[in-house]
């Protein structure tokens, strides 16, 4: 029996052609079922549900920072981190079939896209930026009856999938633009090629309480690629920290997260799983498609 | 000559009767003059600028967390960090003079506001949260034309500057919402009584590099207060750490800071000043107006 050709359902947050879609076919190439969710609540209860077995869950983008929010609600759900990917977020231009960039006078996407494509705005004063709902949304609005002297941003995917044609490829202001994308599932994964610990966990309120903490992993030559620190409820100023470990979570990298758990005041593994490879220079996301 | 009597222009972002204002009179009394801004990078401006002396800054609120963007404003400008002060955040339902709850069919407010008092929404359906641009300003509107059937949830503060009358006090779900400000200047403050030093830096991408450069405290028993990081542009998944470090800076904690300075790779004192009071159970803001 095979399950090799049985399309895996996996759950993002936005439409068909949205960077969590880019970065799903990069992780899981092309047999995946989408479940579009409308919001990050959604997203989380589509796979504690049973509705999707997999989510792409966007937590840092490497000019804006972490998304906040999205740590909180991996330590408040029951979800396992399994998997991870960065995706280059590559901002295009997009019309209607026939369109050039002379004619578009009006383009529509994303807040956040648009105010990372500032400098092609600032140099063509003629075109108007007007904020949408979603980057990929605003692709398929403009070809589900949109005029030629309307345009979009979004990704070479959502112009791909909806029939758009690609004007300018590469307009965001920095192309040193990434988002890390976790894997999220209900269950944990097999820990055989895992080289990396998400963990979270909370501390005694002392002085010298984080750096004893972190001693663990120094003493140990292990790793941290991340921290992040979030608010506790209730207890004003102190906070849950989030740490990303390398290393393989069977060697001394387990030792440490065994220390760690007997000196902290509360501590779970959100997942252990095989970090993202290094930064390709240009992921071949569209030719994945 | 004295100059006691002299108003101190104080730039804050938003309208008369912001908790920014409220925090403003917690912290330098009522003799103020507000300079209004738009943005945070007006706010900015206006000091560095020279038509604001003083301006009030939100850095951290007890349930969402650091106010990110202002951590990258504070790195990135010259001003100092010279005081601070948390301010309860207490949700009022103000309504037009002779309106009671009972009449009150719409309510106006901050979008984050408006999430910080879903319990009372949901108590009572027969009343629409509207979003507007501004706590305070939506209070302004309110007297400014307004509906007996229309509220807005704002301070106490912006209840009395306007007019409005106060209908239910303490909406917030969470009675510990507490916002930390920081008060910024052109110049550095006198070190008299200062026990409190906001620094950032970056390190050398290294395994251990932020234990050890934690250690510097830890090993002189100097307390932290906060850690933030925040993303470098240009090098994706590097960061810039920012701590909050207790004590006198010309004692142990300077010392931690001049040790620190030689292992870093770049590191900035943001400011030197008198940390804010314990938490109060309620600040006598609206007292003070």
């Amino acid at each position: 029996m095979s399950t090799q050709s049985r399309r895996i359902t996996v759950a993002i947050q936005g439409e068909a052609g949205a960077f969590s879609h880019a970065a799903a076919l990069q992780l899981l190439g092309r047999e995946l079922e989408l479940v579009h969710c409308a919001s990050f609540e959604a997203l989380f209860a589509a796979v504690a549900g049973g509705t999707a077995e997999r989510a792409l869950l966007p937590i840092e983008n490497s000019l804006h920072g972490s998304i906040h929010e999205n740590y909180d609600r991996l330590r408040a759900s029951d979800l396992h981190i399994v998997g991870e990917t960065q995706l280059r977020v590559q901002h295009c231009l997009i019309g209607r079939p026939g369109a050039s960039v002379a004619s578009i006078r009006t383009v529509a996407s994303h807040a956040v896209a648009l105010s990372q494509c500032r400098r092609f705005f600032a140099e063509r004063p003629e075109i108007e930026a007007v904020v949408a709902y979603d980057t990929a949304g605003s692709v398929k609005d403009l070809l589900d009856g949109g005029l030629m002297t309307q345009g979009a941003i979004a990704s070479r995917l959502a112009a791909e999938l909806y029939g758009g044609k690609v004007l300018v490829e590469g307009i965001e202001d920095d192309p040193q633009n990434y988002t890390r994308f976790l894997l999220l599932a209900a269950s944990s994964a097999p820990h055989g090629a895992a080289d990396k610990t998400t963990l979270v966990f909370t501390l005694r309120n002392r002085p010298g309480a984080l750096h004893e903490a972190l001693g663990v992993f120094a003493r140990r030559g292990v790793d941290l690629a991340k921290i992040e620190s979030r608010p506790l409820r209730g207890r004003p100023w102190q906070y849950a920290f989030y740490l990303d470990v390398l290393g393989d979570p069977r060697g001394t990298a387990g030792e440490a997260l065994a220390e760690l758990a007997g000196l902290a005041e509360d501590l779970r593994v959100l997942g252990t799983y095989e970090g993202g490879r290094p930064l390709a220079a240009e992921p071949a996301v569209a030719a994945q498609v």
